[in-house]
C-alpha cells in the first residue's frame, strides 16, 4: 500500500485543483443571486478538505512515478473527481439518489452528456453551470490524456497517435515533458473555447447560456441547460455556430497548438485525419439530407439540410446535442450517426469512440488482407502517411479493438440480463462506450437515463468510464500482473 | 476469358455430379408417389446438359489449376449450384420467385436453413427432402472446403485449422491431396448421418422424416418438412437425439478420420477445441435453464431444462430448428444465443460463424495487450495448444475479423435503408452471416424470411454466400489485384 502513497499524493493534490474549479459555479451563483452559492461553498470546503488530507497523509513517501502508476492514477482520478463532483448535485436537489448523481457527474467528465435529471431549467443556473464545466474540464483532461500520457502507456496502438499527428510530443524541439504539452493544449483550447463563447452569444444566447453551452461544445460533451436541449433556442444561426465549433473541437488540437507555433493553418489543413474527418461529415450530411427528402420528413430540402446537419454532426463527434426527435427519422439515419459516432472523432480531440485514426489503420489492415490472398508472398507494410506503422502497434490495436468489441457485447449482455429492451440496451452501451450521450428507445433523444434501474445506472457509468480511458486504462488495474511487483 | 476454362471445365464436372444429387428426391417422389417426379426428371435433365456444356465448351483449355483457381472455383460452385438446385422448387411450387427459389436452395447449400416458403407440410414431401438433402450437399462441400481448401488458400489465418487440428492435412503420412482428404471425411460423414437417422427412426421418427432432419442435423442447417419445425414432433426423445448429433457434428469432422485411423477416441476426446465447445454448450444450457426457472418462463426445472436444451444447442451450433418460440423467453436468452451461434463451432464442423478456435485466438491475443502495457518489453508469443502462432497468421485472423465486422455492418445499413426494424435486420444479417437461419423479430423463430421485400432476400442471400465462403473467397474476387495477370 506504501508504495502508492506517491499516486496518491498527485490524486491528494489534484483533488484540491478539482475544489477550486468549483469557484466558477460559485461565482455565476453570485452573479445571478440563484440562491445556491451555500451548495459551493459546503461543497468546496468538503473537497479541498479531503485533498490536503490524502496529500498530507502520504505526501512522506517519495519515488519517482512510473509509467505503470500512471494507469492507477488516471483511473482513481476519473473516479474519484465525479464522486467529489456529485456534491453540488447532491446539495442543491432533494431527493438525488448518489447513484444518479454519480452517474451524472461521470457522464460530465468523461464529456459523454448522458443525462438522468428532468426539468433542468427549473434548477439554479449555476448548477447547470457546473454541470457543463466538467464537461469542459473533463475535456482538458482528455486532451492531456490522449496526447501525451496514452501513447506514452502504449495503449491500444495509441502511439500512432504521437507518431502521426504532427503533435508537441513528437517534434523534439517542442516542449516534451507531459506539463508544458499541457499548458500548450490548455492555451489553444481556451483561445478556441472563448471565441465559441463569444460566437454563441453573438448568436444570439445570452451569456450564462453561452458559456455552460460553449463548455459542452469544446468537450463535445452534450449537456445542456434545457431538457429541449439545443432545441430550447429554435435558431438556425445558434446551431450553425454550434456545427461550426463541433467541427473544430473535432479534430486533434495539438495540430493547433503547432499552427500557432508555425504562424501557419497549413499543418491543419494537410492534416491526413482532420481531413478525412471533415469529408465524412460532409458526405454524412449529405446522406442524410437526401433520405430526409426522399421520405418527405421535412417538406424542403432547407429543413432538412438544416436539421440533418446539426444531428448527424452531433451524434457523430459524440457530442450528443438534440434539436428534433431523429430516432422518428427513417430508422437508417439514426443508426448510421450512432455508427458514426464510434470512429468519427479524431485522436487527440475531446471526442470519444475509437478515432478516426484507427479505423483508417484497420481499413488499411483489412486492405493488406486481399493483397497477401492474391500474392501470399508480398510483404505489404501499412502505412499512414508516409510511414510503415509498426507490426506491434498494430498488434496493440488489434487487441485493443478486441477488447472494445468484448466490452460492447459484456455490457449489453449484462443490460439485458437485467431486463432493458435489446434496442435502449445496445444503444445505450454504444452511446456511453463512445462517451456520445443519446441513443435510441428509452434513452433516445427525446428521453434520458432517468427511468434506468440502479444496476443499469451503474452498468452505464462504468461503460463510460471504460471508454473513455480507451478502456486498458481501467481494466489492466484488474490484471493479476498489474499488482506484481 | 479462356484463361479461366479450365476453372470453368471443372465447375461443368461438378454441375453434371449435382444433377445426379436429384435422383435422391426422385427416388423418394416415387417411392412415397407424391406426384412430384416429373418435376426431378426435368431438373436433372436441364443441370445435366448445362453441366455438359459448359463441360465440352471448355475443356479444350489445359493447365494446372493455381491456388488463385480456387477461390474463382469455390465461389462459382456455391453460386451456380444453388441456381440449378432451385429448379425442382420453381417446377413444383407454382408463383414462387425465382428471388425466393434462389435464397431457399442457397440457405439450404450454405446450411443456413433460413426458409421464405410456408405451409411445408402440404408441398410433396419429396421436396422437403430435395431441401434438406442440399443441406448434407452442402455440409460435404463445406468440410473440404474448410478442412483442405480454406488452409491451403491462406483465408483469414484459416492455416491454424489445419496446424492445430491433428486433421489429414497435417500429417503427412495421411492422404495430402484434396480428393482424398474429402473422400475420408466424406466416409464419417456417412457413418455419422447414418447413425444419425436410424437414431431418430428409433426415437419416433417415420423413415423419410428421419433422412430429412438427420441431413438437417448432419448440415447443422435447420430445415424441416414441417412449418413448427422440431416443434412438430413434441418428442423429448426426438429431441435428445437431435441434440446428441448436433453435439456431434459441431467438431471437427477430421477427429473422427483420425480416430477412426488410430482406432482410439483419444483425439476426439483431448481436443481443446472440441473439449472447449462442450463446455460452453453445458455451460450455457446451464446458464439460460437457470434464467428461465428465475422467470417462471417454465412451470418445473426438467421442462425448462428440455427447452433451454434444445434450443440453445439448437442456435449455437447455428443450426436452427425450434420447438418453442424462444423469442418469447427474457430477451437476455435468445441474444445470448444468437451471439454464441457467431463463434461456438468448431473449424473443420458444418457449423457456421466464425469457429471456436478463431475466438480463442482472439481471447488470448487479447490477454496478451494486458501483459504487454505491464511489461512494455516482454515478448509473449500466442499459442494453441503447444504451438505458437506466426504473427502472419495472426494478422490475417484480425484482417477477417475486420472484414466480418465490416460485412456485417454493411448488411445491417443496407437493410435498415430498405426500411426493416433494427431488430429484424441486425439479426437477420446475425443469422445469415454465421448461417444459422433464424434471428429475431420479423425474421425469429415464429417467423421466417418470406415477409422480406426482393431487394432485402437478395441481401440476405448475399450474406448467407459470404459467410459460408468465409467472406475472403468472395470477397477477393472484387479486388482489382485478383484479375491482373
Ligand atoms: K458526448
Ligand atoms: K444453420
Amino acid at each position: 500500500m506504501r508504495h502508492y502513497f506517491p499516486v496518491f499524493t498527485v490524486l491528494g493534490g489534484v483533488i484540491m485543483l478539482f475544489s477550486l474549479t468549483m469557484l466558477v459555479p460559485l461565482g455565476f451563483s453570485w452573479g445571478l443571486g440563484d440562491g445556491a452559492h451555500a451548495v459551493y461553498d459546503e461543497a468546496i470546503l468538503a473537497t479541498l478538505a479531503a485533498g490536503l488530507f490524502l496529500f498530507l497523509a502520504c505526501r512522506g513517501e517519495k519515488r519517482e512515478l512510473q509509467p505503470r502508476d500512471g494507469f492507477l492514477l488516471v483511473t482513481l482520478v476519473w473516479t474519484v473527481l465525479p464522486a467529489f463532483g456529485t456534491l453540488p448535485l447532491l446539495l442543491a436537489i432533494p431527493g438525488l439518489s448518489f447513484t444518479d448523481a454519480y452517474f451524472e457527474a461521470m457522464s460530465g467528465m468523461t464529456t459523454t452528456g448522458a443525462t438522468v435529471l428532468t426539468g433542468l431549467e427549473h434548477l439554479p443556473a449555476s448548477l447547470n453551470v457546473w454541470r457543463c464545466f466538467m464537461v469542459l474540464l473533463g475535456g482538458m483532461g482528455i486532451l492531456v490524456l490522449a496526447v501525451a500520457i496514452l501513447p506514452l502507456l502504449g495503449v491500444g496502438g495509441s502511439q500512432i497517435f504521437k507518431a502521426e499527428t504532427p503533435g508537441p510530443m513528437k517534434d523534439e524541439k517542442l516542449t516534451p515533458r507531459i506539463a508544458e504539452t499541457a499548458r500548450g493544449l490548455w492555451a489553444v483550447y481556451f483561445t478556441v473555447a472563448t471565441a465559441c463563447m463569444l460566437a454563441l452569444h453573438a448568436a444570439g444566447m445570452g451569456w450564462t447560456d453561452a458559456f455552460m453551452h460553449m463548455c459542452s461544445v469544446m468537450g463535445l460533451g452534450g449537456f445542456a441547460g434545457y431538457d429541449a436541449s439545443f432545441g430550447a433556442f429554435d435558431s438556425p444561426l445558434i446551431e450553425a455556430v454550434a456545427i461550426f465549433f463541433m467541427l473544430l473541437a473535432g479534430i486533434n488540437f495539438a495540430l493547433y497548438f503547432l499552427a500557432w507555433r508555425q504562424r501557419s493553418w497549413r499543418v491543419v489543413f494537410t492534416d491526413l485525419e482532420a481531413r478525412f474527418f471533415w469529408a465524412l461529415m460532409a458526405g454524412s450530411v449529405a446522406l442524410v439530407t437526401v433520405l430526409l427528402l426522399a421520405h418527405g420528413t421535412y417538406p424542403d430540402a432547407l429543413t432538412a439540410l438544416r436539421h440533418a446537419a446539426f444531428s448527424v454532426i452531433s451524434v457523430a463527434t459524440t457530442t450528443g446535442f438534440a434539436t428534433v426527435d431523429y430516432a422518428q427519422w427513417p430508422i437508417f439515419a439514426p443508426v448510421l450517426m450512432l455508427f458514426l459516432c464510434g470512429f468519427a472523432t479524431c485522436a487527440g480531440s475531446t471526442g470519444g469512440g475509437i478515432k478516426l485514426v484507427r479505423s483508417l489503420l484497420l481499413m488499411k489492415q483489412a486492405q493488406r488482407e486481399f493483397t497477401r490472398i492474391v500474392h501470399p508472398r508480398a510483404v505489404v507494410p501499412v502505412t499512414l502517411g508516409e510511414r510503415v506503422v509498426p507490426p506491434e502497434v498494430l498488434a496493440s490495436l488489434q487487441g485493443f479493438m478486441l477488447i472494445y468489441g468484448a466490452v460492447m457485447t459484456a455490457a449489453t449482455l449484462a443490460l439485458l440480463a437485467t431486463g432493458l429492451d435489446v434496442i435502449t440496451a445496445f444503444t445505450a452501451v454504444v452511446a456511453c462506450l463512445n462517451n456520445t450521450g443519446p441513443g435510441l428507445g428509452q434513452v433516445g433523444p427525446s428521453g434520458n437515463y432517468q427511468g434506468l434501474s440502479d444496476v443499469q445506472t451503474w452498468i452505464c457509468t462504468l461503460t463510460m468510464l471504460l471508454g473513455r480511458l480507451e478502456l486498458f486504462a481501467v481494466l489492466v488495474l484488474f490484471s493479476p500482473g498489474f499488482w506484481r511487483k
